[in-house]
């Protein structure tokens, strides 16, 4: 029997500002078969974030860069088809960062066998997965967070942003969510339970944070950077932490990123402002998904995920579904 | 007998920019008798403060602005002249937020009695002052600096930063200090025992941090903002600790204050960047005051005033040495 074909996605340049279909390389290899103590794998789901962004850029980082003709650097649900591995079986489901690529071959290492009954596979690159683990702990842990507090998250409508909005609901908290567009905000008030949203499309943000949180926001998490993150700074509560999680709005930039200009507000406010890298607290993972699953099984937060149905081929243009802010939720190819 | 000439300088027009001659008005109001529970006093040194200028805009910050027409806000030392009031006798030197003034009347409250002989009355404006304090306070709480750790500090030279510096040598730390003038960097590698200096005029700060500081910074002490700031954030090390105290190189800026455009640092390094207020530490004072007075006894820590002698009039242009750069150490107008 002829091996498969594996279909992958690599990189092909390294990007300057958006990330166009120049910086891809559709390529076809055999699919391997696996050697001893290694399983191989058919790719169900394929995650999409805004932290590729980074990751495509020759800098130091918290990771090193993709190289060039990498096969691009995802996390992924692969249901295994062929087993060496005593860990793993043919028909397991298995998340871990296998790339965007239609076949894998894993040792094991980094690779979780996941419990398909109790969420929906998907579910574990999004609110089980890196995207609910960082609004976990950085909302917990490095927002410190009170109950009673005011809230305030950027791309509240993303991955993370519903996350942390939810989990701040479900800690006692008022939350004030800031996205693109009507249908977002109905969104992040209805469905999601947030006190408030403001269309930063729409609105001065600036204006509407001192209407919706009058006494400051104790807790500001910025998955942005640019103006809003200057909007909020300039409506900090004494002692307020901002959470740097991202800065999507500035990872396209090519002029430089733009700094937050209000940050002496941390002196006024007696503030902090404080970065972290979630893959710092992956010890921790467990507790935290399984108060997350508690939380999605009582009703106190809804998964959200915007699927898109496709091949890995689709993945250069759905990426880009993410700086556009054409998602709601948690975005995944799905592989059809 | 008339009561004697009492010269005083008021705020007159809120600066834009550069604070001028036109903001100051130059008064002269017979000087007050004290009334009963109060004394008088006769102004002997009085501080000039970089935080001054952020006082003088009419927005919302950790005082309220000083007002138009009012005595200019500043911290002094008096010599009572007359008293009325049991904790205060004829010949006791004084400190306390009494203006720019020749003459003062004071119910006591926030009026500190100072021991004359421990060290000279100007050091209380300085070394044993809010310099000190907010140095103290700043590297160990805000920072929470700890011993073999690297500290970085911005307008080494001045007030806050030389004590900055020696209270980290003092804490068995490592100290890199920036200043402008080959004069200036002398002077902290010199007599106040920096490891090294870098003058931001002459060099690359961010090439020099890479060369003295080659494990990244720990704890970077900023009292400047702008491109030096820019400079630290790309050099720390993992769970630096930014301690924000000031920002001189913007507080005269009219497009804008300039914001951190490498902010994203704190993300990548773990690492957070904090604002403080000295006056919250108010209440543990005479402790740290203990500490900095048993360095400065057994020579650990060296006081580094600069004495302007003059008259209160000669105030408006004493201040613009601070944003010109051209004091070194603590700058005190002494009333002759």
């Amino acid at each position: 029997m002829p091996s498969a074909e594996n279909r992958q996605i690599r990189l092909a340049a390294r990007p300057v500002g958006d990330v166009g279909p120049e910086c891809w390389e559709h390529a076809s290899v055999p699919a391997e078969a696996p050697g001893e103590g290694r399983f191989a794998g058919r790719t169900r789901f394929i995650s999409l974030d805004p932290a590729m962004r980074g990751w495509l850029d020759d800098r130091p980082s918290y990771l090193p860069p993709v190289g060039l003709g990498e096969v691009m650097r995802a996390g992924s649900v692969v249901e295994v088809t062929e087993s060496n591995h005593p860990g793993f079986q043919v028909g397991d489901l298995v998340v871990g960062t296998f790339g965007v690529q239609e076949h894998v071959v894993s040792d094991g290492r980094g690779a979780l066998k996941i419990d398909g009954t109790a969420a929906a596979p998907s579910v574990y690159l999004g609110a089980l997965g890196m995207p609910g683990m960082t609004a976990y702990f950085g909302l917990l842990e490095v927002g410190a967070l009170k109950e009673g507090e005011t809230v305030v998250v950027s791309g509240a409508a993303g991955a993370v942003g519903t996350m942390v909005g939810q989990i701040a609901k479900a800690k006692g908290c008022r939350v004030i969510g800031i996205a693109g567009g009507a249908e977002k905000c109905a969104l992040l008030t209805g469905e999601l339970g947030f006190d408030a949203a403001i269309d930063y499309r729409a609105e001065d943000v600036r204006k509407a944070l001192r209407v919706h949180a009058p006494t400051g926001i104790d807790v500001y998490f910025d998955n942005v950077g640019g103006e809003i993150l200057d909007a909020a700074l300039a409506c900090l509560a004494m002692h307020a932490r901002v959470v740097i999680c991202g800065a999507i709005s500035q990872y396209n930039a090519t002029s430089g990123v733009q700094g937050p200009s209000n940050y002496l507000s941390l002196l006024v406010r007696r503030a902090r402002m404080e970065g972290f890298v979630v893959f710092d607290y992956v010890s921790h993972y467990a507790g935290a998904a399984r108060e997350i699953a508690g939380w999605i099984a009582s009703g106190q937060v809804r998964v959200l995920e915007h699927v898109v149905s496709g091949t890995v081929d689709d993945f250069p243009q759905t990426l880009q579904m993410l700086f556009r802010g054409e998602n709601t939720g948690k975005l995944v190819l799905e592989l059809s």
